[in-house]
């Protein structure tokens, strides 16, 4: 487009909704135009930018002029993202996790007239690596497969849901499931590996963002893939990489690895 | 194939063919029928396996009942083992470098009507390495590389081959030329790094076989992707690996990277 | 102490001042007494904190009640910060670096009757990481060592000066200077590795904050000590853990390895 | 000593045994006066290299001459080898595991007139790493450690006991014991890390000799320390490089932290 995307954010408030706002204003790519959240925000109608400028806080009361919306506001405010967008045409990015059948559903039949992108991870390294990883699976099927990842300590879970992503994409890349390959934890005297078994590490401490590798095993020889996440930013950038690519795209459902695949 | 892959090893007394008899003995793909040395090397006649064989290094004396033939001779013992090819349709792998032009021009002709594959370097891991980092490097496209290479204190240029050939697959990746891009020291005060620029980092000491490693890095986040070689066997098994997969292939020219296609 | 420990901050608007006035504010070792700038800083006088605390920034007017003064002021700054410590028996932690003889030798003086600390990388990661090189680099003596380091894109000498720090610890543990034995960069045909060098390598990219890695090299094994910075308030962080470990410490000049010596 | 240290190694024929006799070949420290076996091995009497040497596998029928004993044999061997050292006043430096209280007793009581060297890992890369981590663990008390180990597919326990030692070096960097502080192993939903813990995480693949990191995670930086193996060779090099310490060495109990620290 000459012209900058018309962006729209919803769920505007939202520790996302905060970061795509301190991001957007310095891209030229897009111009904001909304800056969407729930009727009963305490942030509603006011200024999204402190005194500079004229851009507040507001619910969908006005819908028309926008290219692409961006979501992050939960399963309720989704809906009313859902309703613009299938009004307007306007193109769906959505990070919104945790939905039900009837939204599920919702979605899936909306992709049949606008372009739709759902990702639960926006980080664009994240998605090159999990596709990375799908083929190496592929191109070695003998070699050994472990999956190392790193969080902060305050982390409850584990492997993280990236870690888990990235075991199914290797699996995938070997025609099985990961359920069927998982060994998540070694202790005490788990004995000798099992061929084609995807296993798992984890460390946790300090104040780690989010750190993933990819021991890739032979003999004589090994192939590590890795990403390190450093800023929470990444996901908020990942999110605006995606509108940009998707603003007059064709309906239909993408995914993160769409966007990294042009 | 149902019955084992007939194999004919030229130049078998060298330093990759020697790796290729010790390989070959326990692996059921392959029946060894040749171990093919110069008319004069000081192994001529002997066993080619102390006591335990029948097989003896010979020369090209007879030339029917083979699949595939593995060179590693030089340039003059691959035009003696592609006359074989030639004459009776086997395939070839070879990892012969230093050609002149009337031999490429011999492999390239000869390719119409057999099945060749060459390679400089048969690691399977770098093979994938190397098809990975392109992807990376065309999915990422504003993201910053940088390649960094470890080897034994006793190597003499910098950075390695596989350094360069890794920088050549990035920029690849970017529709672009290696010359046009790399940046191969840094020292003093070279400035801030120019976009698109691929630099290299090098490290020499112990006994270190080899790892690369390409670092495509953006804001807040980066992908690594690496190789360590810790043994320098894995060529002696990417070359049988070849073998394997070239075995019955049509005419052409091959490359390391169709075989990890698979 | 078991009351809270005096601080005045000496050139507190400056980007470590106010890193350091951030951290403070939730550290319950420490109680802020004052936040001093320049008498040309157009921050005089206005609030240290915006509305929600009484304390402004100020020259050093007033100077009693003060256990120990941090500065990253300046040379002239530092002079006067000087003037208060010697005056009230104040410790001093200081990261201003360029000093003149004069100043150096002022330093030196003061140091006799009060507690100096200085250092021009507060981080207690790479006080550490110097530490264990050292030593490293003292009990391996024949083993190669190389120093990788990787810092954002924008940074325009190489290697980092914390690198070079490094490098001279490593000399250092052998008993040797750097200058005798550093290998900045290799390109081309360099040859062998010399026995007894220390080489550089350097990475540039992204948004990296800074990370550095001592390769320490043997035969069929290495040693690796490594740090990675991903926040610049570590420095800050160790500023201030530098200044409730030299509060009622006797006189003399400390460093950054006392504090991690503890 | 201007003379080469006169060397006899006992459990000659077993793996770590011929191991030394390669390196010990080349060794211009040393020279070899005795390979002794078990009056029931089938070496008994034969060349211990073959054609070229007059050194045969013997027992201790003769004793005199010698000035350091390597004894990696089995409880059985190692009180032979002591019988050897006490009549003569070698010292002894050995690997034997899994000795009975007696024994244990009788090298402590041996000690007190013959130089004793016990290690479980002879690597000297190991010894130094252990050090270290005590140290770091000492320097940087509230930081967040975990040990990341990798190993061939066929090793059967996990964690190793190298990342256990090094578990047990971070411990008693922090004045307590390891089995207070342990967490060997995260999987589903383990919670928020507890403060001063000490995690373990677990890689097998591929035909990896041995690596082992540390890694001590602070606010914004952390510090990684780590050793990697290539080459089982390594444990017969730090045999050896301890054999060329101990000789001459005053009567007592020495550990490879000894060796390292000189």
């Amino acid at each position: 487009m000459t012209r900058p995307i018309r962006l729209a954010i919803s769920g505007a408030s939202g520790r996302m909704g905060l970061a795509l706002l301190n991001l957007v204003r310095d891209d030229a790519r897009f111009e904001l135009v909304r800056a969407v959240v729930s009727p009963q925000s305490a942030r509603l109608g006011k200024a999204a930018y402190g005194d500079v400028s004229a851009l507040r806080f507001s619910t969908w009361d006005a819908t028309t002029g926008i290219d692409v919306v961006i979501d992050f506001s939960g399963p309720e405010g989704l809906g009313a993202a859902l309703d613009v967008c299938e009004a307007t045409g306007a193109a769906l990015v959505t990070g919104t996790t945790g939905l039900d059948a009837a939204m599920e559903q919702r979605l899936a039949h909306a992709a049949e007239r606008i372009a739709v992108l759902r990702a639960a991870n926006f980080s664009l390294g994240v998605a090159v690596l999990t596709r990375l990883l799908r083929e190496a699976a592929a191109a070695l099927p003998d070699w050994d497969i472990d999956i190392v990842e790193a969080h902060h300590g305050r982390k409850e879970d584990a492997p993280s849901g990236t870690a888990l992503a990235l075991g199914h994409a290797a699996a995938a890349g070997r025609g099985a499931k990961l359920d069927d390959l998982a060994v998540y934890a070694r202790e005490g005297r788990p004995g000798a590996r099992q061929a084609g078994t995807i296993g798992f590490a984890v460390v946790r401490g300090g104040d780690i963002v989010g750190e993933h590798q990819a021991l890739v095993m032979g003999q004589g020889e090994r192939v590590e893939l890795g990403h390190r996440a450093t800023d929470r930013s990444i996901f908020a950038r990942g999110a605006l990489q995606s509108a940009a690519w998707i603003a007059g795209r064709a309906p239909g459902t993408w995914t993160i690895e769409d966007v990294i695949a042009a």
